[in-house]
């Protein structure tokens, strides 16, 4: 199976895909067919099939999906064979469940460094994790190898903070404030808007009340 | 203006062009041009034009948008006039985090009730909000006349719990755990699943390593 490009909806569908492969396998299911799949991931099941073909699976009629060679690929293609270090920055409320939210329960992903202003945490270990001071961002991220940053601040310092992330070598961003952040083309940046994702919910119940609707993107 | 079917990707946008008129509108300023509006809200102007198309909302050239009117209409699309009442179903270190993150800051969006099993929170005041019982979800969602619940429970009890919340009248839920949970077709789901938007961040990190990247979904 050789990777392509592959569209960006496709692309968030990995996880959960590998992660469903993954319960599978571990239950000792040697194969499963793309109905099955599609109930238990919610994704129709014509999706997981164009999805699966950017990969080259393609499933035999009658037989379906090999679950353990279908899991270990996307193991490989969404990088699980090593661990990725992030680093969180900003330690309020979110930053703190987030050093605390167990990311690494079925991946292999683990935040390695927070940065904070506040004296009280700087320099001591909170929830396992070594905390910074900001300053330290350029010796640390390089050091630690990180290329992935959670952003947790104030929304007033967010663009600053991201200047100098960026100078620092971090090429993905997983952004919770509600600043659209400038960043250099090469730099990736993934939007998590709580307030957002929520004043859309509320948008489609008040204007698409009792109607059904679709998961698809 | 009139409200038509929108696509789920405009109405995404819905409320990052809403809180960026609002900024500019509290600062006095009485237009704005798509140009300027793409640079601050970092969407492209054809996919502003073609959203705002949808809301008959269409900007004069050379002229640009009427801040305060759209601004209106969209706090009114957005529902914005009246206090939306949200429950927070489990309070673990996410809930907690959330119960405590500013909901409202920008929008009329409160967490009015929230529901646990432990006992040492249960019947408290919880961050400013009142903690029950699960088993009391089927009393007050319909009487707070909560139709949202935010779900942070522990991924083996979300689909139990899922439907006691539709059995208590929810028509909405935005989920946190990384359970792809079934309802009824007339209930609405937003999966905000943390450790996917992670793993897909990477996933982009190492097979598009210095490509420009987009934006849009």
């Amino acid at each position: 199976m050789s990777t392509q490009k592959i569209p960006q909806a496709t692309a968030k569908r990995l996880p959960i895909y590998y992660r469903y492969l993954k319960i599978l396998n571990d239950a000792g299911k040697e194969r499963v067919s793309s109905t099955e799949l599609s109930d238990a991931v919610k994704v129709d099941s014509a999706t997981i099939r164009r999805d699966f073909s950017y990969f080259g699976a393609l499933g035999k009629r009658g037989y379906g999906y090999d679950v353990e060679n279908l899991m270990k690929f996307f193991s490989k293609t969404l990088n699980q064979d090593h661990l990725t270090s992030v680093a969180l920055i900003g330690v309020g409320n979110l930053g703190h469940a987030l050093l605390n939210y167990n990311f690494h329960q079925n991946n292999n992903t683990r935040i390695s460094a927070a940065f904070d202003v506040k004296e009280e945490i700087v320099g001591t270990i909170y929830s396992g994790i070594p905390v910074y001071q900001m300053d330290e961002m350029m010796e640390q991220i390089p050091l630690q190898q990180i290329e992935i940053a959670i952003l947790t601040v104030p929304a007033q310092v967010a663009q600053d903070t991201v200047n100098k992330l960026v100078e620092a070598g971090v090429k993905g961003i997983m952004n919770f404030t509600p600043v659209r952040i400038t960043v250099p083309k090469n730099v990736r940046v993934q939007n998590v808007d709580l307030t957002n994702e929520l004043q859309t919910l509320i948008y489609f119940l008040d204007n698409y009340a009792g109607e059904e609707v679709s998961e698809e993107e």
